[in-house]
This record gives C-alpha cells, structure tokens and sequence, in this order.
C-alpha cells in the first residue's frame, strides 16, 4: 500500500510503498478513503512527544470502508472499565500503532462506528479525535448548559472549533479569542457572539465589557492568559482544559479560584461512550466539521508545514488514493 | 454586656462593656456559652481583610443558649437559593455583623441549629466555621468514598483536622502533612494512616513511598508545594482548596492536569444543607470537634496571639461568663 512514513525523528515525512497491515486477533481492516491531521502528528515528528518509535506511519483521524460499509473510526484505544479515566493500556491510534496516512489501517473491531450520513469524507475524517476531546471537555467536564455564557480560547484549532460548534448546538451563547481578525470574523459568521483578539494587551477587560462573566471556559494555552480566563469566570464557574501551547501559567494564586467557588478540569480525549455521544449529536445537529484545506495523501509533508505554522481555521485533512 | 472590641485595625482587642445587641427583624439575641477563634478574626485584627470597619466584636463561632434551648450557630448568613455559591447579599458572622466574641450576638433565627447532646459548649462553639468549610471541601466537592485514599495539609489548623476526622468516619485511609513531628504524632494517634513533615524537601517522595497516589487531596496552602500535591495525585484525582497561606503556585502547568484528568476545585465556606448534613454527621458518629485550647473571654488577646503563632492543634475556645 501507499503511506506517509516518519522514517526518524526530525526527518520529512517520506511518502512511498509500505507493506500492507496484518490484522491481530479481534482486529480489522479499514480501507482509508481521507485521514485529517492533529498537533500530536506535528509534536510526533518533532520528537515532542514521550515513547516514539520509528518507523512509524502516523495518524489518529480516519474514515473510509469496512467491507464497504462507511465508517469513522475512534482513536481512543482500550480506554478501559472507568469512565473518569483511561487504563493504563490506553494509547492513541497513530503511536505506537500504526496510524491513518496509509491506504489501509488495522485496529480493534471496537473502534468502528458508522459514518454519520451527511458528512463527506474529508468531514468525517476531521471528527474523530478533536471532536472527541471537545465533546468531553464542553459536556462531560464542563456541564454546558443552555443560555449559559461559554468562551473558547484559540478558536482556530481543531478542538476549540467543535467545542465552540458544539457548544453552539447546545443552545450557549458563545464568545471566542484568537490571534487573527480573520478567524474571529470567521467564528462571528458562524454564529458567535462575540470575539476578541488576545494580541491586544487589554482583551480581558474588552471581553468583560462586551460579554460580563462565563459559566464555562474552555482553554488549550494556559501561559499568562490563563489568568486572564480566571477574571473571567463567573462565580462557581469552570475553567476546562485540554492543553498548554502557552506553557506554564506564572504565579497561580488559589485565591483566585476558592471564593468563587471555581473549578478547574483537566480533560483528554474521551471514552467510548463519548465518542458514540458526539457522533449522535453531529447527526442530530448535522453539524459540518470545518474543513480548512484538503491535501493529497503524497503531499502530506505540506500538510504538516501548514499546520506547524498554525495558520488553519478548521481540520487539515489528507485524501487517501482508492 | 461583656465583650472583646476591634476599636481600630491594628490595635488590641479590648475586654468591656459594650451595649447590648438589638435584634432586627427576623433576628433573636443567643446568649452565649463559648466561642472559637478563626483564620479570619487574625487577619481583620491585623487589616488583611476588605471591608473592615470598626469598631467591631469579631467572632463567627458560637455555642449558647435561646430561651433555654441549647443551640449552635450557623456563620454562613445569607447563602441564597443556589447550593453552588454564595449570594451577592452573603455575609460571615463577624463582620460587618457583630459577632460572637461576647456574652450575647443577634443573629437571623435561620442560623440557629440545635446543639450535638454529645458535645461540650467548648466542643460545639469549636464546630460552625471550620466544620462546614471542611465539610464542604470533603463531601460536595472532594466527593470522597469509602477505601479512598484522602491526603490533607496542615493537619494542626482547624478546617484540616474537621476534614481529617469527617475523612476517617467516611471510611477513608487518610494521610496528612504537618511542619511539626508532635501534630504529626497526634493524627497518628488521632487515626492517619500516615503522615510526612513538609519541611523535609523530600517530603513528597517519602509520602509517594509510602502511600502512592491519592483520589483526593485537601489543601489550604497553595504556594511551591501546590506542584508537588499535584504529582502525588492519581489519575482522575480531585485537589480542593480552600486557602493559599503559603501564597502563588509558581509556574503551574496546564499538562500537570489535563493528562491525568485531575479537577482543581476551590472551595469556601458552605450552604445551609451542608451546615445540617454537618451536624447530622458529627452526632451520629459521635464526632468530638479538637479543643486546643481554652482562654476566657477576657483573656482574648493571648488566644489571639496563640493563633497567630501557629502553634495549636485544633481549635481556641473562649468561655464566655455568665
């Protein structure tokens, strides 16, 4: 078969002819018609990432076809009996399995579900791990509720895009922040109720005029801003997050979160019943996953540079050759 | 009435007469039987708190009499419709109300509850304040279970060791922190599975050696060993907190909790169901609230000072004459 392979770390993405998947016991395998891209696979080939072994194909977004049945499939492998937490066996698909930019995958039968009928291709590969992530940290984590005031920070990314969706679906009145006009517009078209660019040193006190206080936060960067998300919250507010592009948050002060009664949840992923919860809601909804651009399986490298740059509104999604 | 007066910030409390309370509407005059000593009273005496105005009878804990009912008092006034947090109009007995530091306060009838029959008047004005925050902190927030295994710092200050006995009568195996080898050796006595010095720079590698990884985590103190609370939390652990005397978490990293799923929970104070589920618990278990010690009235400028030293093992209790 066809695949993307990350032969070492910090060397390109090498496109070539790679042997074909052996299916273990309870496995199955997927013929990939799209895959889409997350941070990890940049972080992966970085070697960002701990336990990376080469040579790998990378990839944790897929659909395609089962003995022509359409599917997506769940990356969340093994995650176990207790739903607050994955077992120790858990593992992303795309490490160490091999992952998605291939023509073909193997992995455990339980990872299937059935492509939600309105999605394309491309849509139905940019679902699966970031919308996942977004459903647990907005409804499992955060408890949205409707009419409540939600902010998602970095609404450009894949994850923070269907959380705000989402979130929007679920009857919220939503602000957003991003580095780029651009993107706020975009997020203002799709439906938010506002916006602000967290380049302008002043966007905590601009949020707060325009929107009050938030019931719920969802924030991937941490840094300096976190405080600033902190300020934001409403009294008994949470504060959900699934990241930290930002780094270390300076000087946390537990007074600024006991008086308020706030919370502050850390999330990841999702487990079963969640995936199969999120795939309902995007039926239900007929949400559309943002596509921001679509690339041949042989042009992935260009994908991946696309995607470092963080210049995407939406999922980065690979087509993979019949 | 006898009373101890706040007649300006930063001056000592002084022993003497003072008019007797008037009571609003809605509001009945307790005589008083005891009273203890808080956190909170230090730091107003001291001008660390918004809002003071003197001058003013501090005290939030009280025990006393109603027409000859014997009765505790509720500290929390005013708590509102929504168990998840406390109204705009929400007060602490003690400021801006007079308090209980004297032989009588009037308070809203909605605060009086009846009095544990197991307990002293020492005993039970040593109960309000610390017992529902702790409360609070272990049940509706911490959420704690039976085998769980709880970890609490600070084990010599009032809300710790309420949080350290409710933990035990819940059927948890609890370890605490403490700077002193005698409380230490106390909540041994006391029950603790077992206990670490924090002035030890390893203490939490000893603690991990010892104990592994708890489901629940009770902290007041913030500051550097705030990061090392959160690695010896397990995987879908809960951190609550309800203070920061040791002051900023330096450099607090988003990846810390979102991998390992940890919730962050602040905490403050607590509702008029909790402050009854409080009380039901410590009667039925026959909980005897920890007297460190007992001053009179009169003598309030040495409990104070006692306080602020850090020395006592539970509560200060002033005996209030007849």
């Amino acid at each position: 078969m066809q695949a993307l392979v990350l032969r070492e770390k910090g060397q390109p993405l090498h496109y070539g002819e790679w042997p074909d998947p052996e299916p273990g016991s309870g496995e199955v395998v997927v013929e990939l018609k799209a895959a889409a891209l997350n941070h990890r696979d940049v972080f992966i080939t970085q070697g960002l990432y701990p336990g990376i072994e080469t040579p790998i194909i990378l990839g944790s977004d897929g659909a395609g076809l089962l003995n022509g049945r359409e599917v997506v499939l769940n990356p969340s492998i093994g995650w176990g009996p207790d739903p607050d937490i994955q077992a120790r066996s858990y593992r992303i698909l795309g490490l160490p399995d091999p992952g998605t930019f291939a023509q073909k995958v193997a992995l455990p039968e339980t990872q299937i579900y059935d492509k939600p009928a309105h999605l394309s291709w491309e849509e139905a590969a940019a679902l699966p791990l970031a919308g996942l992530t977004a459903y647990r940290a907005l409804f499992t984590k955060g408890q949205v509720e409707p009419g409540q005031k939600v902010l998602i920070s970095g609404v450009g990314g894949g994850v923070a895009l269907f959380a705000f969706q989402f979130a929007l679906a679920a009857g919220a009145e939503v602000y957003v922040t991003s580095g780029s006009e651009e993107k706020l517009a975009r997020a203002r078209d799709m439906g938010a109720a506002g916006g602000v660019n967290y380049k302008n040193p002043d966007w905590g006190k601009v949020l707060q005029s325009e929107a009050g206080a938030f019931q719920l936060v969802i924030d991937s960067a941490g840094g300096e801003g976190f405080k600033t998300l902190l300020k934001l919250c409403a009294p008994a507010a949470r504060l959900v997050t699934y990241g930290g592009t930002q780094g270390a948050v300076p000087k946390f002060l537990p007074q600024h979160i006991f008086w308020k009664q706030l919370s502050i949840l850390g999330t990841s992923m999702g487990n079963d019943r969640e995936f199969a919860d999120m795939l309902k809601l995007v039926a239900d909804r007929q949400i559309h996953p943002v596509v921001d651009s679509t690339y041949t399986l042989e042009q992935g490298a260009a994908a991946f540079e696309r995607m470092d740059q963080g210049l995407q509104f939406g999922k980065i999604v690979l087509q993979i050759p019949g």
